[in-house]
């Protein structure tokens, strides 16, 4: 039998958790509406259940079985595969080979992701003495799986909440009606916003001296800036694809993937250096008669493109390491920390390099 | 009866497809394995033909009524209702009050939100003539959505390809296998970015002579770009999510959303300016004996502020009038326009009130 308990998809259960942390187990979305039968009733007698049951349609495609005695859920039947069998045949010798079921207190978005992987409409829920306590429908499973979705795309855009509210009534929140939602919420994660760029500022104020000997080299801080945050936010989106779709191993995850993605950082950061450092060079040739300002970007660039890659993949993992949902989550730092290391490493090269002392 | 063709929902397709811009119609993706029955059948004869198909158990929880001579779609009526009919009933009485279709040509994820608005576990596709061709089951439907959203999001974070693979082919060659299609697929996006870095870096080299004057403006730069990255950021997701759940009509598309979103933006403008300006004062003084430091400050950050919010809805509107998917488009023109007009506004603002002449 193919059970989901919580505890052994705790990994993929934190992976899709919401990011405010409330557990929303499956007993929170199944229905109680299924026919459960005993494992000895006939073909015939089940059929004629289903016949008298005021039950929806929908919920009587599917038959659950159990044992007579125990109420230990044994598997379900298929509607049509009760209409097939022969009448005196018992209903525990019909249920289906592959028997998927989650516990109760399953996150509902795992729940919702076995209904998937399966293909059964309705997927049972069992308690811990395994007894069926409910239903997850395919339709309220794909509510759960948009819902959480749209859950994460808010959080990542910096207009997540706190209430965890259906997307449609945030979307219509944020779309309609009075100013004072969308501007509390969008407030609340631009303070960070703010709190990071006088961060990153500071760095630059720390180097005034540097950047008084050259000014020139505030033409190139964007660059350094975007191209961090650029490769982060991909490196980010990798691991939480990866890590949802399997891909990731935990267990290998220093020796095999970070160390996967230090070797893409450094190779894109190699190649862009060498392009963005010659168009610097070329555009703004040897200042003050120094001609080294497109090594300083190209170090730079090389610096900062591996930093944000190892960066992408290392602070959603601490964060999954400390219980707190990574995919949302690890953006605001992300940014901070590359933009902090990297105009850190930009200047330090330019005072080194161009002979400056800040 | 609710039909859906290709026409009337070209909102919701365009707003839902993918950004290779490659059509996918719901014909790719349906099944040919489905019960079409004549609707002068009786319940007992449909049951018997039940019985004796060799189709799979779930191809037969569901059974489709078309009219005998014109073969022309009638509804459908799960294999439950039928059960519960008196046997010489005609089948086409027993067809349900909401009858769910789309035509073979809609956009597949649009046909997977209909079978997801519905409940039915397979969604009848038509052709022209109003002929059953095929059925999306809700595990391809499941599929399909799952695959859009994975799309949109990778093409968000600069990790999209041209190819269209699959969630998992895409996600397992991300993190594992050879670093050649990593390093490729990033690189194209960041190629952009290394574009409107430069770019965004001629503001800074125009202005050299103003930031010369007054070094100490470099060290709001990052603040300006981040502020009006992640308000842009914000827009685009609220303009996408409400555009999908249908919280944004087109047909008063500025004088509602346009109109309130510039009211959000100015509000949140307003508010970040003398939060970030009293801060940029008590910060940096008078610098050069000049105190309007901060008053240049607040000033670029109002504007940057209202101009990203109002970006974030217009260039997305602009993407879609150009039949461009607008949601993973956007970011990479956004973040460029609001860089380059948001630093040339605080270097202008700085050149004017600090009295220095560029």
């Amino acid at each position: 039998m193919n059970t989901i308990t919580a505890n052994t998809v705790s990994t993929a259960s934190n992976a899709q958790s919401n990011p405010v942390l409330r557990h929303h187990p499956v007993s929170e979305v199944m229905r109680k509406t299924f026919l459960n039968v005993d494992a000895t009733m006939t073909a015939e007698q089940a059929l004629e259940l289903v016949r008298k049951s005021d039950l929806n349609h929908d919920a009587t495609s599917v038959l659950f079985v159990s044992s007579e005695r125990s109420n230990n859920y044994r598997g379900f039947v298929r509607l049509s595969a009760l209409l097939r069998a022969t009448a005196d045949t018992a209903i525990g010798a019909l249920v289906e080979a592959e028997s998927p079921q989650v516990k109760q207190d399953v996150h509902y978005e795992v729940a919702a992701r076995e209904l998937h992987r399966t293909d059964i409409p309705m997927l049972p829920v069992t308690d811990d003495e395994n007894r069926l306590v409910g239903v997850l429908t395919f339709d309220d499973a794909m509510d759960v799986l948009e819902q959480e979705a749209s859950e994460d795309m808010y959080w990542k855009a910096g207009v997540g909440d706190l209430t965890h509210q259906k997307d449609a009534v945030r979307s219509e929140k944020l779309t309609s009606g009075s100013i004072g939602y969308p501007v509390k919420v969008r407030l609340m994660f631009l303070m960070v916003t703010l709190a990071g760029g006088m961060m990153v500022g500071g760095v630059i104020d720390h180097f005034e001296g540097v950047l008084e000997a050259l000014v020139a080299l505030a033409i190139f801080i964007p660059l350094v800036m975007d191209m961090g945050g650029n490769v982060g936010t991909q490196s980010t989106t990798i691991f939480a694809r990866g890590l949802a779709l399997g891909h990731i191993d935990l267990n290998r995850f220093f020796r095999v993937h970070v160390w996967r993605e230090l070797k893409v950082g450094l190779t894109m950061g190699v190649l862009l250096a060498v392009l963005g450092g010659t168009i610097a060079y070329f555009w703004q040739g040897a200042p003050n008669g120094i001609p080294m300002l497109g090594v300083v970007v190209g170090l730079s660039l090389m610096f900062s493109v591996t930093t944000a890659s190892l960066l992408g993949f290392l602070i959603p993992w601490i964060l999954l390491k400390l219980g707190v949902d990574h995919a949302p989550g690890a953006d605001p730092f992300i940014t901070t920390i590359k933009d902090f290391s990297g105009l850190a490493v930009y200047f330090l090269t330019a005072a080194w390099l161009l002979g400056i002392s800040g």
